[in-house]
């Protein structure tokens, strides 16, 4: 990224909207009191506008001059003696080819001068949203209707579409979360803990200076999609889910699935249920091409997950059917994936159909498709990520049961010695080409074998 | 901690004031958008008050009849789906001794129907302060304005006295803290990054699910005093300054730091400066007893580290003088140390004067001095840091040469050789008792020898 591609983007926006553009950058994010925050993330937009990794920015785009600036807190002699030596506001400004750098106390007065239209994105900070009150006189809810549509739909039409250079940031952040994975494979054994594992893989990015691009999710319940404790201790004849990716330098985020047996060796029922995962998963990958919906990528990994749990004997009947009315949903709960880029669930801060459906295109209301974060057509520079999973949920399973829930397509009968299987997941990143599809960074492992051998260290 | 803990603090919160107590808890934190939130961490009050860790919850303590109620989200079954079986909210309250368990869309009605006065503590997070808003129809600057100096000054006078329990979570902290310092002595050395040690000693802590208390500073550039990256090289002939600690499970802080040479033994400048900080630290704990004033033992710290730098040919002139006027601090610059608990800077968010000033004890407006956090009179029960250092700020250094700053007391000259030197602190966690005081944890090597014999491994 320089000064030119940042300039681009920002043409790219001029292109779309009239009037004014606000983009605030975050504040530092207060843990346990205002003095002991997290370590600092900035707001994505502001990352991909400017490049900006200093709190308390803020950008004003003018839509029409092409004069755009830069307000910042006032460079001081303390920060140098606190914080070391940084660059000035206006080296900053420079290396994202913005020329006026003005005080952030002058952006209230700077906004009465300019007018409306002002666009601004959703704010999803409590500090964001108390700000833009400030600048604006404004309540919260006269800040959350003012919120600009236009500018969402703006920022996805650039963002969807990846250059070069955030390519080459995503594969950099995956080449570090492929070493995490194959460390997780190879050091997992019975009696360790998950949180042995987590932490492993935390040092790994953090040996790098890199952040997670999400908190990891490394469990032996595979089947509780959102566990982010790490206490379960790794047992033999389990399966270990590690969902976990690394930032990039520049803060574009990776993220990838994979489920291995603790003790090494898949037994006979995971070998088979694995199987159909990593099916699904790859002929998923293989039908991303341009102008290919999500949505039909989805539902294919829908069929074939059917199909296979009919195979076992826990589903029957006709698999376009059980499909067509969600049965499979029992099994593969959430959708296939969503758009990856600087935030792991790309700019989900602008509404989740805003990036991945189309103008017009209805989102489902059935479980589990209702749950699809992309199901728009593709293009070529998308990056979406792909990963199919099946899970037994015991807290599912019962209530569907009690409720009589597809009963000619379940056999809860047969399921009841599955219950305790856990899940599995396999999730790669995946570059949508003029070609057809790319997965992006170093490859790791995903068939049985190959899992198996890296185990063996 | 148990439900007889909790009502016991309330209670005597109830000794101090008349009306209602409100605490809210903490929401999940959004790190780049709304769902990818940093790791969890409850407020500390809440903790306090009633050990809950669920987000979304909160506490009306009625000050009269003792009947407290939590309000909190209601307990549904598709978050066992998600996150797995937690504890209810009725199970919740139980385990603190509160009977009375609303929804929180019940809250705001209530606090309409309980009327005033309504205590409620400085909000230091936005969605905290938007939270306050809403419910008491209020703005910003409204809620800023009706923060309860009384409620702020009745916590602090219980949360200032640890108990037996809260002195075991802190020790139970330091335990692993000790690890991590051990673990960073044992593998520095020439040639790694400081991210390597960062890294490190972050594994060893989630590796055993506990979170750090604070963001650690692992820097070969002590002199920065808050530098939170980890960027530098270990190279031989520096100094690395590893200051960092874990939480314990219930959230109690621990706060360490330790100075050692990257090559593993001292060189004859760094055993010289080492020996002073390392003197006005043990000289200054053995003066922690109830009564004492800890500005006075800060002042002790500045005078040790004024009288070695005279021996080092750094400073001149009387050493009671320089230290009144403030000269020793182009070398020790911060304050000798805080209140520590379930903060690492304990109940910052209320104020510091608030919680280390006594009612009418002034804070210096003296450059260093007017740093110190911690100033008033010690008692049994309190734990604080003490943390003296020496520091080669060149920055600084610059700054009060070209203003002739205390050139009677420093020798500009001499200094000029020293300005690569870097930076030294030494810190221990510290209970007064009414013997006197205890250093808290396990011991971590700070004698050069035990240092030195640590780093072989």
């Amino acid at each position: 990224m320089n000064r030119e591609s940042y300039t681009r983007r920002r043409n790219a926006l001029r292109e779309r909207l009239k009037g004014w553009v606000l983009l605030l950058g975050h504040d530092e994010a207060a843990r346990n009191y205002g003095g002991n925050p997290y370590p600092f993330r900035q707001n994505s937009h502001v990352l991909y506008y400017s490049g900006m990794t200093r709190p308390g920015v803020a950008l004003l785009l003018d839509m029409e001059s092409g004069r755009d600036r830069l307000y910042g807190p006032k460079d001081c002699v303390e920060d140098v003696v606190w914080h070391g030596a940084q660059p000035t506001l206006a080296e900053l400004a420079e290396g994202a080819g913005i020329e006026d750098v003005r005080s952030i106390t002058q952006l209230r007065s700077d906004l009465r001068d300019i007018g409306d239209p002002l666009h601004y994105p959703p704010p999803y900070r409590g500090e964001t949203c108390l700000r833009l009150m400030e600048l604006r006189d404004s309540s919260a809810d006269e800040i959350r209707r003012g919120v600009s549509k236009d500018l969402a739909l703006a920022i996805a039409a650039s963002r969807n579409q990846k250059d070069e250079a955030e390519i080459a940031q995503i594969e950099e952040a995956l080449g570090i979360t492929a070493a995490m994975h194959q460390a997780a494979m190879a050091m997992t054994r019975p009696g360790l803990l998950e949180s042995d594992v987590a932490a492993e893989i935390q040092r790994i990015a953090l040996s790098k200076s890199r952040a997670q691009s999400y908190t990891p999710i490394v469990t032996v319940h595979g089947e509780i999609l959102h566990n982010v404790t790490y206490e379960g201790e790794l047992e033999a004849g389990r399966l270990l889910l590690n969902d976990s990716g690394a930032e990039s330098v520049l803060g574009y985020a990776s993220d990838i699935t994979r489920t291995f047996p603790v003790s090494g060796t898949f037994n006979e029922r995971q070998r088979a249920v694995y199987e159909i995962v990593l099916r699904a998963q790859k002929e998923c990958i293989q039908r991303i091409a341009p102008g290919v919906r999500y949505r039909e990528v989805h539902l294919h990994a829908a069929r074939v997950i059917a199909e296979g749990m009919k195979d076992l004997g826990l589903m029957r009947g006709d698999v376009d059917d059980a499909v067509t009315e969600g049965a499979h949903a029992l099994f593969f709960p959430h959708g296939l994936g969503h758009m990856l880029g600087l935030d792991v669930h790309d700019m989900e801060d602008l509404g989740e159909d805003v990036v991945g459906y189309e103008p017009g295109q209805e989102r489902s209301e059935q479980f589990g498709l209702g749950y699809l974060r992309c199901a728009r057509s593709l293009e070529s520079g998308m990056v979406v990520t792909c990963e199919p999973g099946i899970y037994f949920i015991p807290a599912l399973i019962d209530q569907w049961e009690a409720e009589g829930r597809h009963r000619s397509f379940i056999d809860y009968e047969t399921l009841r010695s599955w219950r305790d299987f856990g899940g599995i997941r396999i999730e790669d990143d995946v570059l949508c080409t003029d070609e057809g599809h790319r997965i992006l960074g170093p490859s790791i492992p995903k068939e049985i074998a190959d899992i198996e051998a890296a185990m063996q260290g």
